[in-house]
């Protein structure tokens, strides 16, 4: 079924204000939450919604902390998030991050003890639709074997790189694991196989079924030892900059709570569009596979579901929807 | 066979004095030459040497050339390459990030024009081994199709990241296809399968046959959309920094020649190294796949392999090797 957008957002909202939330901080987290099922991420929006909300109720996200800065070095940041909601800190690195670069032409900020940031992407929107280069990335709970080990010991880290662009920004989301288990759940509830190899079965072999990765919890990073290897650095890059919780101990405290992120942003005065939309429509100038499946740039379906969402409602699951309600 | 590293280095370098190379330059190409061959990678070491030599008669590297500031902006600096090498350019460049570095915590030095870095690591291994956090990324000729095309529009456009560490540095080297065309090839010469699906069958299927991928030319991004939108960003943060050739203009020029690339240092007081260490303890107590084969951190292989080239001499394919000698 489909929602509008501000009816959704104003649900979100009035749960947060029951949890301790601030006007600010509940407007704020709602409009994320709203926005991510609005752009198709449902999963960290509307459907991670229960989840966030039992997250408050145990302590492990405290609506009423607020982050503090705990070191500045030129253009780089420390920041403690003190276990405040992750999108409002997240929220705040990358708005800061903008500041510094305003000052720098670069600008990064490192936060630990911070929470789930749900979206990635929306951090990457942030920036580039304030006209900046953005890059952020985070830490999580391990959930992706590292290359040569069958149990997970890595984080599914994801990585955002987004860059304003007057037709649509150009934004990257992407975690290290080929499916998250959120979608390999959702194939399995449809009883279909994945498109594409998504991890191991009990025999050691790649498989496209969802059920038998489920099992093994062998899910494949992306490209095998390099996404493997790009989890681990990035986890290492965090650890090193912020002093915080890495996915070893994220995952030894038993809940995916007090990660690490950063947030890079660059001031890039002459962005060289017409260069950049040239090598886009080369990109998209390849013979395609099917010839019904253009070529897409980074966010360009992304842009086009929102258009959509908000023209006709923005599409939610119902039971999820109603457990919203009642709450 | 193998030959001391001293000696190979001395042949690099008594070539490249006869191609105008000034002592300062040819001892710095000769050296990193050495270095990639001395590394394991020896697609970037004595194997291309023939072809960047010939890069050098054809003009396309002007070993005469120096590379020229454009603009400075806080800390970030935006050089012309001036088609000098692409060793030289891009050591000056990481070495110009780490002095911004220094003064600003973070340092970025985009470059247009500029030629082939030959191993992407050798610049993360710079930045690491001068104790700064290393980031560095180029574009390429076009060599992978994007995902839902069947031609090649993305350059494989490889990407460093290296953090510096007392037990060994942890330095990322990657580029965005699974198997390079130099990998594809020697599994073809070996007549052997990639160890991996790393491309298409003419049929569209995935396959691990080297010959095939070679005659399709659609070897595979790394996890699929997801490497494809990597390279792409990669290729559009390279435009937008430098205004220099994305991988649309370098392929239309004929020739991987004049590319774009960009360098960022962070300079990291305290690197946390007690907890970097605890992670990649943590990483490595998965249980093994094979139980000879123990998992790694990336750049752990790198130092083992240069360790055994020191100890027993620099592995070299004999044809490369007498083709050297004779130039």
């Amino acid at each position: 079924m489909r929602i509008p957008f501000d009816q959704l957002q104003a649900e979100f909202e009035r749960v947060l204000l029951t949890l301790a939330f601030t006007k600010e901080k509940a407007d704020l987290c709602a409009r994320i939450f709203a926005e991510n099922s609005r752009d198709g991420v449902e999963t960290h929006g509307l459907n991670r919604f229960p989840t966030f909300v039992k997250f408050v109720k145990e302590g492990l996200i405290r609506p009423d902390a607020e982050p503090i800065v705990t070191g500045l070095l030129g253009a780089i940041e420390r920041w403690d998030g003190n276990l405040a909601p992750g999108m409002y800190n997240a929220t705040l690195c990358m708005d800061r991050a903008m500041k510094l670069a305003d000052d720098n032409g670069i600008g990064c900020v490192a936060i630990r003890n911070t929470n789930h940031w749900m979206r990635g992407g929306t951090y990457g929107w942030q920036a580039a639709d304030a006209g900046y280069i953005g890059i952020c990335f985070t830490n999580t709970i391990a959930n992706v074997p590292p290359w040569g080990g069958i149990e997970p010991r890595l984080g599914n880290n994801p990585f955002v790189i987004a860059v304003p662009r007057q037709e649509g920004n150009i934004v990257v989301d992407m975690a290290m694991s080929q499916y998250s288990y959120g979608k390999i759940g959702q194939y399995a509830a449809d009883k279909k196989q994945l498109p594409l190899p998504g991890g191991y079965d009990k025999q050691g072999n790649l498989t496209t079924d969802p059920e038998a990765i489920r099992e093994t919890q062998r899910a494949l990073p992306i490209g095998f030892w390099k996404g493997s290897g790009l989890s681990m650095i990035l986890d290492v890059l965090l650890t090193a900059l912020t002093g915080g919780k890495s996915v070893a101990a994220i995952t030894n405290s038993g809940n995916e709570s007090g990660v690490s992120q950063c947030f890079i942003c660059i001031k890039n005065p002459i962005m060289h569009e017409a260069l950049i939309n040239e090598l886009i429509e080369y990109t998209k100038s390849s013979a395609l596979v099917e010839p019904d499946s253009p070529i897409r740039y980074p966010g360009e379906s992304t842009l086009a579901r929102r258009q959509e969402s908000l023209e006709t409602g923005v599409h939610v699951n119902e039971r999820y929807w109603q457990e919203l309600l009642a709450m």
